[in-house]
């Protein structure tokens, strides 16, 4: 393969949202544009789906104005989708759809931004277009709030959402203290597998105002000592502010989601609300209390305007690296971050194989879970704290934020 | 009554907390700090009731230093009370009491920043002071994120309440068509009478990311022309983005959280999550398609890192001017905020009596509403976009919020 490949280049995003992933197809888009070698820039209408359908945009109509206000822009610009392509070697239907866009439009580049699913998705179009024998060069960029990824440091979209969460749980803890009657808070939090984004409500305690408690997935939860510890707490200082994850769950695997609801309702009643309430229904039952659930729910991952600007800068930094690596003729990897050593921290950009991230979830390490299992210790503080750095120069008109608008020119 | 009255202050705050009830408090301490005549600044612990119970923090054992924070603070620092006092003319006891601190640390100001029920409870107090013969002078300072006081323009902490608002709506309106599959989106805001928080949401579409409907307590609600309106924005444009008032009620009075509960559920059984979840089930359920609520609960009333500039400065001038009132001779007063006439918006603040706000609710005017009853119109713009104006350049430690660390020194 030589260095200099000429051709079109396909720009996707795909799954959950972030508040940085327009901040990474910045990068992408600004540097593609720039490159000689590329000679057509088009943006994929919901991911991989916009590329079945042939809905792909003209990324050289947009007015760079406007583009520049794309890293202070939430979710997703071009649109994203949840759709799991089937195994090259077992069907090919869909990638000869794919091989036929590509041909037809001479794409010589693809760059997916995505989590999990996203790589797995990148894996395989990789290897259909080496088995088929059509050049072209595949870039995975990570992205995901639930930072469960493999083979980077973290993801981007992370940090942003880990600083919405602790800057979040820190103004709850204020709140849930303003009465001498006291109360009680349950924050739910994202993460069905991975405790990440809980663990971030714990970057709340440097500001004095941390979570009392907080279960993750990566721990066993127990009802019991749920509520011993929050009697606990109750009893010494009055209020209480406790995190959840989604996903936390019983020895036996089951839900507490779903376990509470049923022990709660047993009549087969639609449900509303999500964990949050029902636990706090269960606390109020069993403490006599008064308490309150709160979740956070899509805000989590969809608010720039407490974006952490060393996320979107490192958003940026992936989306251009990815597109500079593969120019400079490297392809089938992701382009991961890796911190470099020393006091002062700094991330610098690595390729890794599609297959490491592909389809794996990685964990919080338990040595950073406290021995109770109910809170975070200083090693995630170490982790955690340079992702949520820096305040954003964020654009705004009348007092809102300022959002980017594209025109969307189909080809 | 002399322009020259010596003695000492109390401060209190009281009712729900917001953005900048600790602005105003900081206005108020720190004038009253500098005055000569004012002998000792007190802060009571959780308003009347610190007062009641002879629970006083000696604001001068403050640092300065600490202090400049409390701008930036949400919730309250001294903490707040929901107590109703009764009727000096029918019931003394608790006056005697209040008198008897009074009268032990010669208190001859008092500040009560909060909504209508603390100006009634200004009012009880000046005229229970006024009947006994103790000379001091009794100030109300307008507060609440509901924004329901009557004789003031509008209420500090409504501004920041409705920027953080009208931030999420537009946040979450573009998180909400990133998938081509459409969805509904149903945002339950405070608000039990009056509909100014969620009418608030409707500023978002100034980025072109406004809520495509809009419910008011000011208006009946009607579930089939709600499910109707839905239907027709989901045809329109895939997804919707509806926006409710907590207090939405049908024409016979009934609030609609009351009824959709007991018309999902009619067996008595617990039911967890608020409005938003309810309707988002009976959407989904009648039209058969992807509904998510969200409730924004606390975070709209304490969310400081999004608070108005505009907010916060006038929360300091109440404050600050309420003081200043009190050492000129006013007493039996509020301190409201007027808007000058001219085309650059600019408030000043003017005596109002503490009878027009104590105990009334003032709505959202009918015709700031459109025809249909489902949206806002720009009479409601031109009077709610100044006050989310501006951003505060706000003090962080680590890429967290840093909030004042106050020693309060019990005398």
């Amino acid at each position: 393969m030589s260095d200099n490949l000429k051709g079109a280049c396909i720009i996707g995003q795909s799954g959950g949202p972030s508040s940085v992933l327009n901040a990474t197809a910045y990068g992408m888009i600004t540097t593609a544009l720039a490159a000689p070698d590329i000679t057509n820039v088009y943006g994929a209408a919901h991911g991989i789906k916009g590329v079945i359908d042939g809905i792909l945009y003209d990324m050289a109509s947009e007015s760079m104005e406007e583009l520049r206000y794309l890293p202070y822009t939430p979710s997703s610009e071009l649109g994203t989708c949840r759709y799991k392509l089937p195994d090259p070697d077992e069907s090919s239907e869909v990638y000869d759809r794919i091989l036929e866009v590509f041909q037809k439009n001479d794409v010589r580049y693809f760059f997916y931004n995505g989590g999990n699913d996203s790589m797995d998705t990148c894996e395989k179009i990789s290897r259909y277009m080496d088995m088929v024998g059509w050049e072209c060069r595949v870039i995975g960029v990570p992205k995901t709030i639930d930072n469960d990824l493999y083979g980077t440091d973290h993801c981007p979209g992370y940090g942003s959402a880990a600083k919405y969460i602790a800057t979040a749980t820190a103004e709850v803890w204020k709140d849930a203290c303003v009465y001498d009657t006291g109360t009680v808070v349950v924050l739910e939090i994202m993460g069905r597998h991975a405790g990440w984004l809980t663990a971030a409500s714990s970057l709340a305690t440097l500001t004095g105002c941390g979570p009392d408690l907080l279960y993750v997935p990566e721990v066993d939860f127990n009802l019991d000592q749920f509520l011993n510890d929050i009697a606990k707490v109750r009893a010494a200082r009055g209020s209480a502010v406790v995190a959840v994850s989604e996903g936390i769950h019983y020895a036996d695997g089951t839900f507490v989601s779903e376990a509470v609801a049923s022990a709660t309702d047993g009549f087969g009643h639609a449900q509303f609300g999500g964990l949050s309430a029902r636990l706090a229904s269960l606390v109020k039952e069993q403490l006599g209390i008064k308490v309150r659930g709160i979740e956070f729910n899509l805000l989590q991952r969809c608010a720039s305007h407490c974006a952490s600007k060393t996320d979107v800068e490192e958003g940026i930094m992936v989306g251009k690296d990815a597109v500079l690596r593969a120019l400079a003729g490297e392809t089938g990897i992701m382009v991961g971050l890796e911190r470099e050593p020393g006091p002062e921290y700094h991330c610098i950009t690595v390729p890794v194989p599609l297959s490491t991230s592909a389809n794996a979830e990685k964990l919080v390490p338990l040595d950073w879970i406290n021995r109770s299992g109910n809170g975070m210790n200083e090693k995630f503080y170490y982790y955690a704290l340079p992702l949520i750095a820096g305040e954003l120069d964020r654009p705004t008109e009348d007092g809102l934020p300022r959002f980017a608008r594209l025109v969307k020119d189909r080809i």
